[in-house]
């Protein structure tokens, strides 16, 4: 029986596990720094994919990837954080060294995929997947289906306008969930309010996180408790949209923005509760935090590999 | 060989044709007035059925609803212009009377099957639909699939806030492309700028209605056009919203708004080249007008009957 060889390319880590086709337990994980700004991105990711090579044949190598990827040729559009990957085709690198099929996707989309499968989604057919950190991404199951479009580029759901002439997104437009609501959206709402004179335990900080804006609305500062209600509130706006434009059965919410409870999430739901046009779009709705934590990306991969191989 | 006879309900008249099950071209077509706010909407249907029932065996019914409908109970939620036919079960009605299969679906969401199986869309794998009329509805093809949702309430589309404190939408909801771009969208927008003073041609007019301001537009009145401007500024807008959501090949207008030309056509492509955050999304994408015309509510239904019957 052979392996899957899942691959999550992250931020700061390469990640690489080995399952068995019929298990989500790795039989081994192995590690290394992605080193995103320096040359040489696919030679760190290749030594890591050789350190782990298994004795068992594998089946595939499916792999996430930060940024946008074609996943129908295997071609990575652009990778922000990790400069040698943009425009890149991982696809037919990997397959021409190791001599397996190679599937790769976007990693916000497996994660919707890993969630579905492995994760707080399972049983649903209808799912929308967002992950909120320092970007805002998205993943759709529709009538189990995982949503690519044409060129595979579907579900990027941060990057959609919520507040025409707003704040500038790191995609270059105006406006956008993203800009608004995403960790660095957070930051820049205290800043500005800080700027413009409003008083907080915030003022003393230099290089303000969203973790630090989340602490200090835990000890009740005005400023921060309002920057996560502000981003909350835009949150629920899109997610009503997304409930009239998917009529989802589940919402599951992901990254790190996502896991400060109650500070993030009440606003979120009272915006999308008041957002939503008719209140069938809450029958039968859930709205819940992604259960994976950081295997997530692992797990997804896997989840690509077997129905690829299922499709094959 | 069987036939199958499609409905579609429309605001101003009910039409009933029957279709060879090999060919799009009727063998009969039928059409009665709807007189949606006098009760008895049911009866006038079963009669014009009665009226059109054919020789052969009908191997489904299949029938447009100008309004929310779970497609798989075949329950009505709301008609809005038919006030006896809101929260109807008209698939179990019809079942009961008739004792064939019958299939009900959302009028856009049919549209948007009829185009992508005779019309505008022929070929494509993920496909956008938009109708622009006295109301935004819409229909998504991902993959090859209706987009339904897990009741079947999915793609509404103009249902999608674009300006937060926007006016108010027919559905209650503020800032919804409805509400600033529909037909009634434009009237609103030309009546608030005249009562604020703005000079323009349409000030005589009383009642004023969309084709008058299209028509004015046409004799160079500057308010006239600006307000197609504005309508297809937001319209252009929330189509980027969604080439980054589908990532369809092809976006199709219907609707008789998306019939002035270039008036609305030149500021929706305007916006849209403007909005989109990357030039991949529009690398073979295709924005067109809408083929079938009258007749694609009853060509969507015929669609959805070959879909369904295909199915079972």
């Amino acid at each position: 029986m052979g392996v899957i060889l899942a691959m999550d390319i992250g931020g700061t880590q390469l990640r690489a596990a080995v399952y068995p086709t019929n298990n989500k337990t790795p039989l081994e994980i192995k590690r290394a720094a992605t080193r995103g700004q320096e040359p040489g991105a696919f030679d760190r990711l290749t030594a890591l994919i050789d350190s782990i090579w298994p004795q068992e044949p594998v089946e595939a190598i499916s792999i996430a990837i930060p940024g946008p990827i074609n996943p129908y040729t295997g071609f990575i559009i652009e990778t922000p954080n990790i400069s040698s990957l943009s425009k890149f085709p991982i696809g037919e690198k990997l397959t021409e060294r190791y001599h397996v099929p190679v599937f790769a996707g976007n990693d916000a989309n497996l994660a919707a995929l890993g969630e579905w499968h492995y994760g707080a989604g399972i049983g649903h057919h209808d799912l929308v997947y967002m992950t909120i950190s320092t970007g805002i991404g998205g993943g759709v199951i529709a009538h189990d289906q995982l949503l690519l479009g044409s060129h595979g580029l579907a579900a990027e759901l941060g990057h959609v306008t919520v507040l025409p002439d707003g704040p500038m997104c790191s995609c270059g437009q105006r406006g956008h969930l993203e800009g608004i609501a995403s960790g660095p959206g957070i930051t820049r709402y205290v800043i500005e309010k800080l700027a413009g004179g409003i008083s907080s335990s915030l003022a003393a900080k230099s290089n303000l996180t969203t973790l630090d804006i989340a602490e200090a609305a835990a000890y009740g500062d005005e400023l921060a408790r309002a920057a996560f209600a502000y981003a909350g509130g835009y949150i629920g706006l899109a997610l009503a949209n997304y409930l009239q434009i998917f009529n989802p059965s589940i919402v599951i919410l992901g990254g790190g923005v996502s896991q400060s409870g109650g500070l993030i999430l009440d606003p979120i739901i009272t915006s999308l509760q008041q957002h939503v046009m008719d209140p069938y779009y809450l029958e039968g709705f859930e709205l819940t935090t992604a259960r994976l934590g950081d295997d997530v990306g692992l797990l997804g991969a896997l989840a690509q590999a077997h129905i690829q191989l299922a499709e094959k």
